[in-house]
């Protein structure tokens, strides 16, 4: 099967391209002597992850959970704040022999966690700057949370995800530097209150690539790297041609008064994230390449996304071939995560345009 | 089952708001005496279809095409430009005897067409402002095609897409009136060159509520009216209270310092449309109320989406009880078609929170 003869869009991914991302971030981390448990919540793919030789790995969904669990990954970290109902799924899927690991930040809840009569291990949440979830490093709380979970508690967690508003090099440094230091702080505090701390996980894709000293963590959890963006690569954390993933489109009209192709993935497709919109340099819904993933068109921008259309603005310079109905092109994520989740399968290239495999992934919840 | 049974997040559908959107629109194309040839493009679901007592339908999808044909449906239009690759799918479709119609505005791709063993019936796409597909209606292109079509010309749509940038019932009926005279301008021009026109297809949502005259069509295209939005209430085409789909959520964290709650439903569970944004009224990422649809929580809108969580910014005056972790709440769509396109099935209520039906969508292409 070749990617002209694939229906779109659809999703291809660049295993190569993949190989080297994964490469790349199981060095980065392993050169702090500290373990990698990547992030699914991006790939949902077991062979994504196999190939990443993971052993212990965090997901996003209880759909992602199950999905993993039932294909042999047995230490999972549900990294989203559990409630009373869904640890009763987790409670079903360690009974099957799985060793979910759940999170919390509130009081109620690890009250009810310890209840449980076979709790699952748990990480308190810390807020190291994000302000989405988790306890700040030195609220009271934290101990008051610890001395509920009793002997299910494992450790601290925390997600610098707003090292995304980073412009530069230095900047990513200092969230690195406080999403650390404020994990190991708390971690330090329940260990003077007494407590094992065997765990102390931090790490977005960001602050895994910049981070200088990761004294004091015992493990990472980025996930986008697998893949990158064209956001990712405007933020400098991932190089623009290492983006592993984008959709295959095909053009169903032209409108040459507005300079303008329209292509069969619009906003379900592509999703309607616009991170690069923050950015100096807004790259719309996507940017189109060849079949081949070349940059043969310059800036050709997805300017506009309708459910089904997208209207591509082709390069007011460089002049772009004529490409009649049905030609095949592919649009590079603007936001990865939001532009995968649409997709069922990868249809994954080594070389050239041949399908070498059929990947599935796990959407829902 | 009972909504506090559902894992979240989840899609809701009330069926009693459902059917009145259902007869409002009815009623509203049949007091023309013209055709209703409802857009599934939203719902996805047989059973919707059905409620709708549609025989005649519009798909957005090939996935929905074959979908609705092997579920009974024989009349579809797939109203999205074809390509050379998916007039095969739908010659099988028809093959299989499914009368799926396709659309063109491409001199080639009529050749190609009319080339075919069993041509499908086409209609000529008509471009009445919304500048997405189609010819416009004086574009001497217009008879070169159906020239080239021949005997599988089966008339014209167009789609008033630009409609949603009206502000008001007035500018909805200037909007309306451009699109019904475009198309019938364009099916006069092909009539007088003796071309047989017996399909005049035209319709968005806000334009088959407002016409006043649909001298010379023969059908329309609605298909949002059927859920309806926040920002379909916003812009005056949807009445507030006749929002039949929400997503269901838990609440799953407490920033009380930023009057937020954080609840399981992100930027994928809602998408990250944000239409209401273009008007005076920006609601975010969706509004919550309250489990049985109740607006019991004022102003309380999700103010940022991540992957999976959603910060709820509660209303600022009114005050909003205290949501202990694991609370069942719903959020209103900004957009509801993108909104919906997360799940893969819908939880049907009538009355309270007893879940009465699940009914399937068909997601993907």
């Amino acid at each position: 099967m070749r990617l002209a003869d694939l229906p779109t869009p659809c999703l291809v991914l660049d295993r190569r391209i993949l190989q080297h991302n994964l490469a790349w971030m199981a060095h980065a981390v392993a050169r702090h002597g500290v373990g990698l448990r990547p992030h699914m919540k991006t790939a949902k793919s077991v062979d994504v992850a196999r190939l990443a030789g993971a052993s212990a790995i965090t997901v996003s969904t209880l759909a992602e959970a199950e999905y993993f669990v039932g294909h042999g990954f047995s230490d999972v970290l549900y990294a989203v704040g559990i409630t009373p109902q869904k640890l009763e799924q987790v409670a079903k899927l360690n009974a099957s022999g799985a060793a979910v690991m759940v999170i919390t930040d509130d009081l109620d809840m690890a009250g009810h966690i310890a209840g449980q009569v076979l709790p699952p291990r748990v990480l308190i949440e810390i807020d190291t700057g994000e302000h989405r979830g988790g306890l700040a490093p030195d609220d009271p709380l934290l101990l008051d949370i610890a001395e509920r979970l009793g002997p299910c508690l494992q450790g601290v967690m925390s997600h610098a995800g707003h090292s995304y508003g980073g412009r530069s090099p230095q900047e990513m440094l200092r969230y690195a530097e406080s999403e650390r230091s404020g994990a190991v702080f708390a971690a330090d505090q329940l260990r003077a209150a007494g407590h094992a701390v065997p765990i102390v996980s931090i790490g977005s894709s960001p602050t895994a690539r910049a981070a200088v000293d990761l004294a004091g963590i015992t493990e990472m959890r980025p996930g986008v790297y697998m893949f990158g963006d064209l956001f990712q690569a405007e933020i400098g954390t991932h190089r623009g041609e290492d983006i592993a993933v984008s959709v295959l489109a095909s053009v169903i009209g032209h409108r040459p008064a507005q300079n303008r192709v329209v292509i069969d993935a619009g906003a379900i497709a592509l999703s309607k994230d616009r991170s690069t919109e923050a950015t100096g340099n807004d790259q719309g819904f996507g940017l189109m390449v060849d079949v081949l993933g070349r940059r043969s068109y310059g800036r050709s921008i997805v300017g506009q996304a309708y459910q089904e259309h997208g209207m591509v603005d082709l390069d007011p310079i460089l002049p772009v071939p004529y490409l009649p109905i049905g030609s095949k092109v592919r649009i590079l994520p603007n936001h990865t995560c939001l532009m995968v989740a649409a997709y069922d399968r990868y249809f994954v290239v080594d070389e050239g345009d041949t399908v070498a495999a059929i990947w599935p992934r796990v959407n829902g919840w």
